[in-house]
């Protein structure tokens, strides 16, 4: 059974057939748009799109996982701001080709991570196209609190991480071998966790800059340089590569610092705190902010890297 | 001058660096995720995705006319809850090699149409993809009012459209027998004008139900009469079917009155009021809901039409 066996009305009803009741849905799925309730008179927004072959292969996760990653990047961004998600909208081209089995795992894979931070579907569209295009966007609340923006670091400024880093570039240099294990380095390849709740939680210690970790730490960390005005010094040795990224930087003959510094999609959190900040156990400090331009890593400027579109 | 010259972050850099500030932003685009005001505790949310050679034609329409439609389109489904445009979200796939400019059309057709409702661009995500693919998520303000739904007319409400009807099919059956005018029906196909803010005058006077004809009138009215649970009677004399239609309609040889009642893209809005209302006088009316289940033109049921993906 395809996608085109079904067709358009027929898919829109499957999927949404399985949904949830929203939460915060004052108007859910069905009608021209949703309304959401929001606990301040503001709303967090972000978009992305993932194209097949380019963001996900079919034959390295399954449609679970796809969903399962799809809803975290998006919800990645809205913990970025110290905000917590509340909704998300999904847009879905394929080709009439498409098993539909595909589309439930897909639609599971998304209702899981959706569940996960109590945000539901809240609207979607659904048309043909040669590959499939994922379309989603993220909303979220900032429930009274500031918005943690890319700009507010400033020198003297303590740099620290939530969330693991280098597993899923480790799990995809695994994948584009030709293996299939480590299964801890794959699973977080496919299915990335990142710390949702700790946005806020720094933003309530008072976070001055944050970002999510999804180009790579260095490359990530420039943006925050870059709009802060200020210069990012990492220690290397305070980032802590774990054992089993060792084990399979010596399979592969990696050094695994490098997927630690540029590795993406593994949706850590990092941020900068003022020095009187007592971090919560959660975050670890990886360096200092200070006056200047740039990352560095133990003094040396390191090569961004992170992943370019259209090259 | 291509896009992949230009690359990711140069791209990024380009369309972003044209946007008038957004007026409703807190945080605009360029960080994680924008921060967007709403005048209550709530959010109206809808999500579209367009591509190339199934909803838009390079050789048919400008780059400047697919981002006026595309972004028409998106806030069309905001006005159709009785709501108003605040800000749009843009995500844009495409190919390497598309020329520059066509991105530069597509942004200022995009920008146009914003402007015309003081919505700013508040974010988005430019990726590779073998075609052009656009998602488009409109946000919305109530501004205290209360949202149209599809589901709230009742038998006895007069039903009321307001904008064209039948335009832009006429438009799209011109141009697909190879014609390039009558440029009336040509230019509503490219640019089709939204009655945005008839949306929250309809909800002001007190519309029970409301929707944005994308899909036809007699499409769209049969997902207000089934969530609404009432058959709607439409009168095809009050349907006024105007002159330039008719005779497009006898130069090609069709019944100009199927374009009125099957075609989408011209975005009006159609909605059901209660009898006391005193109707604006840019509304007019063009039939009854009744009970039972349906939609029927002069006492018979029309074949539904409307597009269908996939098929």
């Amino acid at each position: 059974m395809t996608v085109s066996d079904l067709g358009e009305f027929g898919l829109i009803a499957r999927v949404t057939a399985d949904l949830e009741p929203a939460p915060n849905a004052v108007v859910g799925p069905g009608d021209d748009a949703a309304v959401i309730a929001t606990s301040d008179h503001r709303v967090v927004a972000s978009t992305d799109m993932l194209v097949e072959n380019r963001h996900f292969r079919r034959d390295w996760s399954t449609a679970e996982d796809v969903g399962h990653k799809a809803a975290a990047r998006a919800f990645s961004d809205i913990a970025a701001m110290g905000a917590l998600p509340s909704a998300l909208l999904v847009s879905f081209a394929a080709p009439g080709t498409l098993e539909l089995g595909w589309v439930d795992g897909l639609m599971s894979g998304l209702r899981a991570e959706c569940a996960g931070v109590e945000a539901g579907i809240v609207g979607g569209d659904v048309t043909a196209s040669d590959t499939i295009v994922l379309g989603l966007t993220a909303l979220g609340d900032l429930d009274g609190g500031n918005p943690v923006t890319l700009d507010g670091a400033r020198p003297g400024d303590i740099v620290a991480v939530c969330g693991r880093l280098g597993w899923a570039a480790a799990g995809f240099a695994v994948l584009g071998r030709g293996f299939r294990s480590p299964v801890q380095v794959v699973t977080a390849h496919r299915r990335p966790e990142p710390p949702y709740f700790e946005g806020r939680r720094a933003a309530a210690v008072g976070a001055t800059a944050m970002t999510d970790v999804s180009d790579g730490l260095v490359a990530d960390l420039g943006h925050i340089a870059a709009a802060s005005e200020v210069r990012i010094d990492l220690r290397a040795d305070a980032l802590d590569v774990p054992a089993k990224l060792r084990e399979v930087g010596g399979a592969l003959n990696v050094d695994p610092l490098v997927w630690v510094l540029t590795g993406g999609d593994d949706y850590a959190l990092v941020a900068t705190f003022p020095r009187r900040v007592e971090l919560p156990d959660t975050w670890r400090p990886i360096g200092l902010v200070a006056e200047g331009e740039g990352v560095r890593v133990d003094g040396r400027r390191w090569p961004v890297g992170g992943h370019e579109h259209f090259r």
